[in-house]
């Protein structure tokens, strides 16, 4: 049995570029960019006009001035022309600025009457001006190839006219389950069965990493296992499966795995919860196989502390870490890297936890009241206020 | 102009419920609960071994036995029985405990040889039993209305069998952009025109509210937008709208508005940015205005203090309160509640900030680079390591 830190290392080794994909601007959120962002123009692309008011030549005029009007420069409009210097043409806010001006003076200091606009003081030249190339210049990378893709980039990525964006292509994942206890959400379960549950949890998780998968059930027959992951080995990049990997008499999984040559990276972690998880990754289909044991609490802790930060690798993309205060005292007797549901809050600026107390692997409802993991070292003792590293769940 | 915080209220105040709809699970997260979802059986629903191993009756054995093995029990097979008190069944993790059994011996501490299993102790009563209903009895609350659906809930809703759910209606919302400037992402501006980003944005930040929206782009023509808002008005919960509320000749928004019946709750606040920010509501037909400036900062940082905040009294959620601790001095010298970009890390359990230097309200590249806005009051400054106010960017 290997201890945590040496089973998260060699999940991460196997971690793989997919190749790329284009995806619409709209589907791009949270993808990795596969291109750099370049400035297709300058930003602005012209002197725009950051307000309402006139624009004037700061050289031909002065206080008191009475500047007839000459027309109106409207957003959209193409760039006009100051035909008398000492004229000014009244101008909006995303307008050009036209030909032989330099300032913009707001209507909130110019009386206008009869098409002519008095001004009470001298503009300075540049003033109101957004000016040409000021934010960005044209080729400049505005977004890096590798950075993830957030909300608050879908504004550059339209204003650049990217309606389709090269980003790295996320792997194909089929989620499966076994157990014959088993049976589907819309069934009414007989009294010695149980709904599948993780997974739907699994389907869940994965949407929020952007990755639509496909779910199958395989009942614990060696041959109908057997035949349906060759068959998922081959059409699949990752296969994730919860339950029969233990120690059980139906437990056929590493077995099958085995006999399909998947080289098994690791069966068995010194962890609680997901004692029994096995990995491994098919040499020639280049699959990669996450079997977390099958209690609920064990499959969602295990997808945030490995798969999270395999898909990171994959994507060259930095894990975060956060670390959390706990207000409780926290203890780990056992030799096994404990990772314990916590409650997060945030009291002023610090990211602090309590304890969830759950009933262990099985309590859903425990899980549903966590918010994330602290993770505790084997044979440790912590005081209140301790901080630890901690996994939100996403 | 009326102050940010009072803007807020008013906003806030229009809050109203948009009734219930029926949601698949794998649809729901991020959803509000609009049902309670009670336990449809005990959890376990029967006594549950959590070993693999032999189930035993305890009082009718002790160390150093040798117990006949009668059969088996696989998880999803039906409740056996043990026949005679002497003997034992093998048993698997996630089986019902036989008739007659109360403890289970897990394989580890048993030598089995010719259909025998030989204990090296005496096993307690109970021990690698999850009890029948230990961790929720039927009809018991999982989860509560009006709490929003995690990750970590769906599991729960799944063994309960809840395959489709109801939630909390969420708003029908169209996204209009006006300004004769603006072509459309797919489009290569001339000089003097710009491409269309806010309405991407918007639909992105609705997106990840659960909230699908539709895209529309009105000129700055009077009659058109007249008739196309009316239109609007009559088919949408909520308008969002980008540009047309400033003082330039051609934004004609406010005066629409009120032509249409659309009670003006307030237009232009003390804030920056936002400054010319119009929020109303139609009487008939309840539709909800907000009419953010043009700015891409300013829509995309309006959205985040007024329309979320705005959505979550909607859906009966509290919205959540963060601070953080700045790693600058921070200073407003106006008469304007300023928001301003920060990009925030985790540094140890605490969240501190650093602000983005921008070029003003148009500088999408500065907001790429920020993760959420803090809220400086008027006339303040602020030493190094001030804690304020936060709002995180989706």
């Amino acid at each position: 049995m290997i201890s945590y830190t040496e089973a998260h290392k060699k999940v991460i080794e196997t971690a793989m570029d997919f190749g790329e994909t284009q995806v619409h601007i709209m589907d791009s959120i949270g993808c990795v960019l596969a291109e750099d962002i370049l400035a297709d123009r300058d930003f602005p692309p012209f002197n725009r006009s950051t307000k309402d008011g006139i624009a004037v030549n700061s050289k031909y005029i002065k206080e008191n001035d009475s500047l007839k009007i000459e027309g109106i420069c409207a957003a959209g409009d193409p760039q006009k022309e100051l035909k008398d210097f000492a004229n000014c043409l009244e101008i909006m806010t995303g307008a050009v600025l036209p030909d032989n001006c330099d300032a913009v003076i707001m209507y909130e200091e110019v009386d206008i009457e009869n098409g002519k606009a008095r001004i009470s003081s001298s503009p300075i030249p540049g003033q109101n001006i957004h000016k040409k190339g000021s934010d960005q210049q044209k080729d400049e990378v505005l977004l890096k190839k590798g950075e993830p893709i957030s909300s608050q980039n879908i504004g550059v990525l339209a204003t650049v006219g990217k309606e389709r964006i090269s980003v790295k292509k996320l792997p194909k994942v089929a989620i499966i389950s076994t157990g014959n206890e088993l049976v589907p959400i819309d069934k009414v379960p007989e009294i010695h069965q149980i709904r599948t549950s993780n997974s739907y949890s699994l389907q869940a998780l994965l949407r929020q990493l952007n990755i639509e998968s496909e779910l199958m059930h395989i009942p614990d027959e060696k041959d109908i296992l057997e035949k349906r992951i060759l068959t998922a080995l081959k059409n699949f990049d990752v296969l994730v499966l919860s339950g029969g990997v233990s120690k059980g008499k139906y437990d056929y999984l590493p077995e099958i795995f085995e006999k399909l040559s998947v080289q098994k990276k690791f069966h068995r972690v010194a962890q609680q919860p997901g004692k029994p998880f096995w990995f491994g990754m098919h040499r020639d289909y280049e699959t990669h196989i996450f079997a977390f044991p099958g209690n609920p609490v064990s499959t969602y802790v295990n997808f945030h502390i490995y798969f999270n930060d395999w898909l990171d690798a994959c994507m060259s993309a930095s894990s975060k870490n956060y670390e959390i205060r706990m207000n409780d005292e926290v203890e780990n007797s056992t030799d096994l890297t404990k990772f314990l549901l916590v409650s997060a809050n945030h009291e002023k600026a610090v990211l602090t936890g309590n304890l969830v107390n759950g009933n262990g692997s099985g309590d859903l409802v425990s899980l549903s009241k966590a918010s994330g993991v602290i993770k505790v070292e084997p044979q440790s003792a912590f005081k209140t206020g301790s901080a630890f590293s901690y996994v939100p769940f996403r």
